[in-house]
């Protein structure tokens, strides 16, 4: 029996003892965003350590500014590829604790699910690489790979210390490929590989007229109206057909290709019924374009707050001596973040008049991030999907941003696999969140299978 | 000696005792929008009551569906014109407390000013007719035109019941001429006649684009954004000059005439300080038309709350599910009111894209209010005033809209005369509210000469 045939007899003969761990490390309620949890939060770095060392890994628990980070590692054996994998063992808070079915930190298994805060972000998740280390050191002695944990308690705040952390200690992190699992599969039994994230530039701006609020009676006329100013500069930002008229924003922009659109008409998708979950008469946007193309690789311009004079009950005859908007835009391949901050600004700026005055606010700005698909972690990455799940992956993008993948591929230069386990409907801070645990036990072995795999790529 | 010269003696003779007693109305904490001050308010009404029975008035306490009003009257003598007064007995609330110099409800008399909660709003302003009355009777016998007063307890809560009392009552409410003192001069010692009002047509409109608020990054691109809906129609409601772009608005509007703007151009106008303290580099608006004109005469369009999405601290990335604004429009002579809600309600549809929904609420819609400064009552009015302050008045407009004056000329088609004895910054409504005591006492002899004055053009 070779070495990954053994891996999964482990796996399958301790699929009770997996899910009881899981069980116990769900029950530390390691709310980062309240202080109170200290204790728990501690606690749960340290028994999650234990679970390291327990296989064979050496472990430390690492200060930070904030919350500590758990970091595990198996020696360095040179010729091997090195593999890190990122995670968080802290949890969202458990508000409105009224709408759970059961405690929160009182992990339930009921038809195969898994009930508990955490479930799947992160610490299930988490866990499915933990375990599948112990099985390769079990079964057959040593990971084929040189492996690191980086188990973060911050996350879920932000991760306000993680890139310092990280860029601290550079030399000890540099791996040839990220593990992360923090998101979801396409669907049920529908794994994926995303590849691609949109970046974000997000800003706010806010026009003062005179300086007090006036009465639109008496001053009606004479004075220049701040809301009046707002809602026709975020008018300007969009074109009649709903395309940004933000000169020079499309500069760059590179299209999707053909085997990326072939890729997303695989996908079981539904979007005459998402239309009608979400009041809709149909999607909108860019006709010309597939809708996963328009929402996964087409710039966007979203105003995200509109504020200004009176919003309560009934009428108010006030002219505001303030108004305001956050405008966020999520980029694409081929848009510089830095510019496209500027070339809105420019916008915004030649849009006020000379009675009024401007504060500009940037908040995130960062590009959109590609993970080449021919890197040989992605291949392993959908290769072990594969054999995990049993069937094959999709490539796919998302919309959104995760800095913390930016950040590793941007700035520390090393490819990202998005192993996602859990299921778009999990729960994810919100009440009864969930995991399959079918999906857990799959996991575990993808993440058994990756190393397997790109151990076996990387030494060709 | 003649009548009027009578009536100007005992004033003179009486100047500290009406002094006295205005202290003592002003002492009711008759505060209309409090129920807990209902007893205050009782016997602020039955105070004012005996006041009338006092002079020679036959006077009683009429129950409305709110708070009660005080209506007195001579008798009605064939062959003299009928004079309506009206105004108000309740005050604003005193909050903030801890902005005022001396207790709010202990009337303080300072450098020939006077302090107390509602010392010119309104109970000061309606006492200098009440004295007038009392030096007609008591100086010469009787009053040369019948006279009825009409002093309500519920004009700061918006009158909510009124209109009603009056309609109920309408034959005993007919008068030639209604005479108002509860707006302000021009400015200290510039008297003017107030005979014209703008209308206000106040509209809402609510955008709903899906049923729940959307994450940007997920489905920006593929959804409507209500935010940017209600931007786009805000812009639209303006062309570039900043002329009001809905098809029909200004038509029928009837220009101020020639005489108009000379009577206009003769006021103590102080733009650049205006501007200056509003923090303006100039005033705005229509450059072909002079200053008071753009603030009197012509109609305006201005967003008085704009609403949707995040509004606080950061960066939120939602796509609102709904959005919307508040518009409110200052209408001129010649613009039907409900035409103009109509007009706005029809442009704001045709701007919604067909996967949104459109919410419209009407609040106010009042046309414009115009006296002709011919009325013999405005005629009379202007010599009163001149008479009583020694001081030509000057024909002004307002920009602002008072419903009940609207009332008043419009459903009930009587003249209304606006004898404003206060000043702009007598605080209305805010902490030391004042009243300058020669202006109390020029009232007085404004509303004595107005019936003497008013009698003798009618008899003509």
């Amino acid at each position: 029996m070779n070495a990954i045939k053994r891996v999964c007899c482990f796996l399958e003969e301790n699929r009770e003892r997996f899910e009881e761990e899981l069980c116990a490390f769900l029950r530390f309620p390691s709310i980062s965003a309240n202080p109170d949890h200290r204790q728990d939060i501690l606690s749960c770095a340290e028994w999650l350590r234990a679970r390291f060392v327990e296989i064979g890994l050496a472990a430390e628990i690492l200060p930070t500014k904030g919350w500590p980070a758990v970091v595990a590692e198996t020696p360095k054996r040179p010729g091997l590829p090195t593999v890190l994998v990122y995670g968080h063992y802290d949890v969202q808070p458990v508000d409105p604790l009224d709408l759970w079915n059961s405690p929160p930190f009182e992990p339930r298994r009921e038809n195969g699910i898994l009930y508990a805060r955490g479930a799947t972000d992160d610490k299930g998740q988490v866990y499915t690489h933990v375990k599948a280390a112990e099985a390769w050191m079990r079964a057959v002695g040593e990971i084929p790979v040189n492996l690191i944990f980086l188990i973060e308690g911050e996350e879920e705040i932000g991760s306000p210390n993680l890139e310092e952390f990280i860029q601290e200690r550079r030399a000890r992190f540099e791996a040839d490929a990220v593990l992360i699992s923090d998101t979801s599969q396409f669907g049920p039994n529908q794994p994926a590989l995303c590849y691609a994230l949109r970046g974000l530039t997000y800003m706010e701006f806010v026009v003062t007229g005179s300086n007090q609020d006036l009465h639109s009676g008496m001053f009606g006329g004479i004075v220049p109206n701040p809301a009046q100013v707002v809602a026709n500069v975020i008018a300007s930002l969009k074109k009649p057909d709903g395309s940004i008229a933000i000169e020079g924003f499309y500069d760059g922009v590179r299209d999707a290709e053909e085997w990326e659109i072939r890729e997303y008409e695989k996908l079981p998708w539904d979007f005459a019924g998402l239309a009608r979950e979400l009041g809709l008469p149909s999607l909108s946007g860019e006709r010309e374009y597939p809708v996963p193309v328009r929402k996964w690789c087409r710039p966007t311009l979203d105003v995200n707050g509109l504020y200004g004079g009176y919003a309560g009950k009934g009428a108010k005859t006030v002219i505001p001596s303030q108004a305001g908007a956050k405008v966020s835009m999520r980029l694409v391949p081929g848009q510089d973040a830095n510019r496209i901050a500027d070339l809105f600004e420019a916008h915004v700026r030649a849009g006020i008049p000379s009675d009024c005055r401007i504060e500009i606010i940037r908040y995130q700005n960062s590009p959109a991030t590609v993970i080449p698909v021919e890197d040989p972690a992605m291949r392993a990455g959908k290769e072990a999907l594969q054999r995990g799940f049993g069937k094959e992956p999709l490539l796919i993008r998302e919309g959104a941003s995760i800095p913390v993948v930016a950040f590793f591929v941007d700035v520390m230069k090393m490819p990202v696999v998005l192993l996602g386990f859990g299921l778009p409907d999990d729960n994810l801070h919100a009440p009864n969140e969930k995991f399959t645990l079918a999906d857990f036990h799959r996991g575990i072995a993808t993440s058994a299978h990756f190393h397997d795999v790109y151990a076996r790529i990387r030494s060709k």
